[in-house]
């Protein structure tokens, strides 16, 4: 077999054999076929796409490349859940503790961000003293002790993932729905969920920008989970503006633990209700997922989400008083006032350009040796459709650095139109559930 | 300027600005771009093809990457001309002699074989002595002192286009035509001359599999050559058959031979007296090429142009008296005789798998460090359309190792068939000429 003759074959839009994706995959893991071949292939299978066998072969392939995590000795059905990157997405925060405190264990790998969306791992070290590099033992061990911990990968799930997806960085290939799709669905696959809850953004800030694409790879990828013999969902959501108020890494947790505590946000507690009620039902716990809201409901308001969140991070070495004392987070220096400079409606949010604006500001990375800075973000006051009068305050960005401020503030500007007549708000969730 | 951005434009398809191909091949050139993005973009190239403008400025790009060579101190007009590539065509080794004694001074730079079809300077060397290694010095005085020259490449003629084509062969991106055009017309351009004649093959054996192809490439390379001011023209030809009877180095000097005495087979005689026809048109020496036709088999049988060869031969140190006694090439210890078993015609000639039996009896190089048997090769008795007698001789295959013999007539046998009615014989030359 050449990496050759695989290049010319995708090259024509023929059907790969599962030995040939094997091949390729495992040789460039092992460094045996080079970053140029490679990148051929990748941009090949950019233009001529991969059927879900293919695609299902490519996912096996790469966790073949590495370790995965049983989770065999853990009793009770295990739950996992994954978002394709939104701006001020902070759902696993609410949702990891909140199955956690209704039976689901969550033995979650998170990842950090880049660009213009935030991670989990990052919003996590916003909590003083919060550990994200557990040994595989401490993490089992508490998995069984609370039901759920959340993680960094380890560094061996699914290698080859990481060497391909820092070729697809730098050769214009990220973009392509098989490959993301292989990407997510090989690290859940390997980190041994029996259920995958997924959640497909579309929308200007999104990888995918139309419904029909993220339906597309929604599909792609709940048919390679069911292949594993998964449970699988997936729903589609939309990223026409931040989720929820907060965007920047402690300000984003302490929004979270006001949907924990019964509060908060109503799209981020509609989307956290929502993918709970799904991954109940998967689970068997209730008849339908509407029933699953109903009880999610429940958790968040009669505290027992919040509970599971302290125990989650006390057990990794986080303050738990956080939870009931926000002034324990760190906090910017400097804040600024975006103030309405007319009458108006709040427009069009251009996610992608406040995330940017984040980014900026210190809340996010450029390029993956950035530092963090925990306390940096944006507090919106108003979205899309809100009334906005002369001089009210649509946002308030909080940083540490001046310089930083004003740039991130120019993004911001850029990223918000205000408008004559009100816009229809578009409905955050999509009601297609695809299983 | 990012390599990121050029893949990314390129890969949605949108034209690359001259400033951009610069950009990258000059980085991928001096070694600033990686492999890897470089793979990328010619993957991308393949899909998304290049305007005319934009294989010009690859062209451009190419050539600025090294020397190029200065004919103006050469007096008259120079003449080049090239084929893409062909199983048995030494037409080069008639035209280049036949030309230079009607006055067009031909400097040429000629390349090795590899794979399935020969090279000129392979074909050279078999002449005992012959030298194709020149210095620039000796070159341009031997074109001064006797109009032709035929050398190769010096090492700093588009050496971007070594590394570029070194790249496409491994990732399966050499069958793109813009990057066919720049790949031929950057070392053209750089060698000087002022009129440019291409022959474009098509055809099972050929790169271009089919005419309009061949004639999209034989356009483009016009094209990209009168942009920088050159007379240029393309004439297609069919690759059904072998070019004359002669597959094979020493053997298709002694073909090429008997046509400079004014014999030799028709379909070489024909093919070589055409271009010249052309190239005597262009450098205004006869009113139409058809004039120059009949100059050229003037040339032919008068015996000029073989004194013209007889002077290049002894100019690079070869032994002349090869014209006059064809004992003095080598010769193969073995002869096999490949005979009909059944009365018939000739069918179908793979001129690839024909090219392939050259090469496995030692004519030719499956890779670049393989060394070349001078006196192996195929002899045909039969072409196309040919009746043949159940035990009559088809071809005869010559070399010096039995095995390699073996191999060669199995991969022989393969490439011919045999049926019972005749089949229309294809012409040779198409009457397209693209100016």
């Amino acid at each position: 077999m050449r990496m050759y003759d695989i290049i010319n074959k995708k090259k024509h839009g023929i059907v790969l054999t599962q030995e040939e994706m094997a091949f390729w995959v495992q040789g460039f893991a092992e460094g045996n076929i080079s970053d140029y071949q490679a990148a051929a292939l990748l941009m090949a299978i950019y233009f001529q796409g991969l059927s879900i066998d293919e695609t299902s072969s490519l996912t096996s392939s790469m966790i073949d490349s590495g370790e995965t995590i049983d989770l065999s000795r853990v009793p009770g059905i295990k739950g996992d859940k994954h978002s394709t990157g939104g701006v001020g997405d902070k759902t696993t925060l609410v949702l990891a503790p909140l199955l956690a405190s209704m039976g689901i264990t969550v033995a979650k790998m998170s990842g950090r961000g880049l660009g213009h969306t935030g991670g989990t791992l990052d919003k996590l070290e916003s909590i003083p003293g919060f550990q994200v590099d557990l040994s595989p033992e401490e993490f089992m061990k508490q998995v069984e002790n609370i039901g759920v911990a959340i993680v960094g990968q380890t560094r061996n799930l699914v290698p080859a993932d990481k060497k391909i997806y820092a070729l697809r960085d730098v050769t214009a290939t990220v973009d392509s729905v098989p490959l993301i799709a292989a990407s997510v669905m090989s690290k859940k696959l390997a980190a041994g969920a029996d259920i995958i809850v997924l959640d497909v953004k579309f929308g200007s800030g999104a990888f995918m920008k139309t419904r029909p694409e993220a339906e597309n790879l929604a599909r792609m990828m709940v048919d390679i989970g069911k292949k594993k013999g998964k449970k699988m969902a997936a729903i589609l959501t939309g990223m026409e503006t931040p989720l929820g108020y907060a965007v920047g890494n402690a300000l984003e947790v302490k929004e979270a633990i006001h949907v924990l505590q019964g509060e908060g946000p109503q799209d981020l507690r509609e989307l956290s209700v929502y993918l709970t009620g799904i991954t109940l039902w998967l689970a068997g716990k209730v008849s339908d997922a509407a029933k699953g809201r109903v009880q999610a409901e429940k958790h968040l308001d009669d505290g027992s989400a919040l509970e599971k969140f302290r125990e989650l991070i006390a057990a990794q070495h986080g303050n738990p008083q956080v939870i009931y004392d926000e002034s324990l987070f760190p906090e910017g220096k400097f804040r600024y006032s975006l103030l309405a400079d007319q009458d108006g409606y709040l427009g069009s949010m251009d996610t992608e350009g406040i995330g940017l604006a984040a980014m900026k500001l210190g809340a996010g990375r450029s390029k993956k040796e950035d530092l963090i800075d925990p306390a940096a973000g944006i507090i919106f006051y108003k979205k899309t459709g809100d009334r906005i009068r002369k001089g009210e305050t649509i946002a308030m960005l909080h940083g540490n650095n001046e310089e930083q401020i004003d740039e991130g503030r120019d993004f911001l500007k850029k990223s918000l139109t205000l408008q004559q007549e009100a816009k229809a708000i578009p409905s955050l969730i999509d009601d297609l559930v695809i299983i």
